[in-house]
């Protein structure tokens, strides 16, 4: 069960299971049930499975070489996985993305559902209320899947401590999102030194605690992790999971349509006040600086502004300053790792897990 | 503990007492994050509690006189009240409604913020959005108070019921939440003798299951309800839940604006496909119903024009069937409650609440 892509068959196994079987009580319901049903399982199949696979790499580093039972961590790692894609349905919805991995967002399935089956009202409209619901339904379901999970592990204080970090995370990463859409819109308002440690607030808590940090604890906490054991992953997991969201901040505004699935430039027309242009407003001079602000966040972006946009991140040096910081955290969470009393095969899965989260193009 | 009041001031306590603590998690973060803090403690006072009662009703009618421990019960109606408070944050954005209980909807309190704040960009997009997400959120935290009240049961297949009997819950309210915003739009597209069929589908599982069933089964899980137990409170539960989803529908047309705290003929301008409108059109001739069809949904609908949909709809006898309806299911869950084996003192709860849900003017 090493094996990383054996692990991913076997979380979509997990998945798939579970969906027909809660597709079952939405079928009895009605068969009008299969839509949403059927974009649940579009939504679950596919992307890259970092949460799923750094729950099981900080399970395998709690276990050691032992040969245990891998259903409980295997159930978790899925749980993972629907709780970000319940948040994922909710997130386009709250950033009015058209599409999710070169598909159609959740709202917009809905909406083309209304449009090909010739209702009334708004097309749009009925797309973001069932996203909504959508979104509610997976969310809850994440949950059950975990309990299912937990309800194999023979020792209930492994359970009650995965659990827990479960909870927090959910609380946490609520939080990071909402600050991060507050920021969007409160920035203005904040004093000029202030925006670089709110936007790290963000990425702390919606990214690297909810990304890495919390799947690395839980699958831990299903091994049965000390509160030494718990530390030492954090402290690998939390600058790795800031590498990762600096990396996905620059994709954001650099990466390649074709590759990334999203738009040229994505979260340059969102507006998303990331580190990196909290560091590119601190080295701009105060012409530039308002050009930036001015264009930031404007939906109607052509092409040639986001280009320009792309250009004066670039040129001021953020961009680099950016890199570096990508690389002193990943020193520091590999330092970590180096120290933390690891097997080493579990060591080597997250050093290769830290690799590629870190080096992605999409 | 029998006290209908007590146990109300016992939620409340109860919800009061898991906010603070993790309202603390929030307020660790920053305290950016009071405003959604705030926003879910004034969601989360008040209401009619009828969930909660029912939870506990359903309890009583297992334990019987004994003298148990109510934690483990008052945390699960207290929970039924997180969800169902997270559910209503999400259905006043899905219908676009300004207020609840007579005060803004979250989304627009979160509206407000923006422009009270000075923040730049759309305050009506931001509100939404922040709405989304403590929607989320609250969602989350019922299911964790479920499980601390349910962690506190010595009987392990009680608490595993009870969880699942939530679980179903969850499924099923987020299925009929769909089917009655499916059928807003649909409904031109269905046959004219399914219309009746298919507005039944949205009572039992939006409202008489999730409203009345699933709390009683819920609080009888708690107490370790037979199988015999739990059918005999689903046989009173379910014509009870549908008499009082269908004074909802009469209330959402003819209600009194000061009692109600929604506007009059609320469900009128949404568009709601109700039972009554149902069989209102099953009762008009074409011409009025072509009316009826026509201002249904007119979120732009006059006083005037409310007025003449609310007589269109008891001059046909829509309204005197909804009451015959109401009555008929009332003896029905009544003759199912003399039939149960329960003390009287949890029978006698069990009538007074039937009463109260059913004869209520909001």
């Amino acid at each position: 069960m090493a094996n990383g892509s054996r692990l991913v068959d076997l979380v979509q196994t997990r998945i798939e299971e579970f969906l027909a079987d809660r597709g079952s009580i939405l079928l009895d319901i009605g068969t009008d049930l299969g839509a949403p049903l059927e974009f649940s399982r579009r939504f679950l199949s596919g992307g890259k499975r970092f949460r799923a696979r750094f729950c099981h790499a900080g399970w395998r580093a709690v276990i050691g070489p032992a040969d245990l039972d891998p259903a409980p961590v295997v159930a978790a790692a899925a749980a993972l996985e629907l709780f970000h894609a319940a948040a994922l349905v909710h997130d386009d919805l709250i950033d009015n993305s058209d599409t999710r991995r070169g598909a159609p967002s959740a709202h917009r399935l809905f909406e083309r559902l209304h449009g090909d089956s010739g209702w009334s009202g708004d097309a749009a409209e009925y797309g973001r209320a069932s996203a909504i619901l959508l979104g509610d339904l997976i969310l809850g379901w994440s949950d059950e899947l975990l309990d299912e999970g937990l309800a194999r592990l023979d020792d209930a204080a492994a359970a009650r401590a995965a659990r827990a970090e479960f909870m927090r995370m959910r609380t946490e990463v609520a939080a990071g999102q909402y600050l991060d859409i507050l920021e969007e819109r409160a920035w203005s308002t904040r004093g000029e030194h202030a925006q670089r440690e709110l936007a790290e607030r963000v990425v702390v808590y919606k990214s690297a605690k909810y990304s890495i940090v919390a799947p690395l604890r839980i699958g831990a906490a299903i091994a049965g992790a000390t509160p030494a054991q718990q530390d030492a992953l954090g402290e690998f997991g939390l600058p790795l999971g800031i590498a990762f969201q600096l990396r996905d901040d620059l994709l954001g505004v650099y990466g390649d349509p074709d590759v990334t699935g999203k738009p040229a430039g994505d979260d340059l027309r969102e507006g998303k006040r990331t580190l990196l242009v909290a560091i590119a407003r601190e080295r701009l001079d105060p012409g530039r600086r308002r050009i930036l602000d001015e264009l930031l966040g404007d939906p109607a972006l052509t092409a040639e502004q986001v280009a320009v946009l792309q250009q004066t991140i670039a040129e001021c040096g953020a961009v680099d300053e950016v890199e570096s910081i990508i690389s002193t955290q990943l020193e520091r969470a590999y330092t970590a790792l180096d120290a933390a009393r690891i097997d080493d095969a579990a060591e080597a899965e997250l050093r290769a897990l830290g690799a590629s989260v870190t080096r992605r193009t999409s």
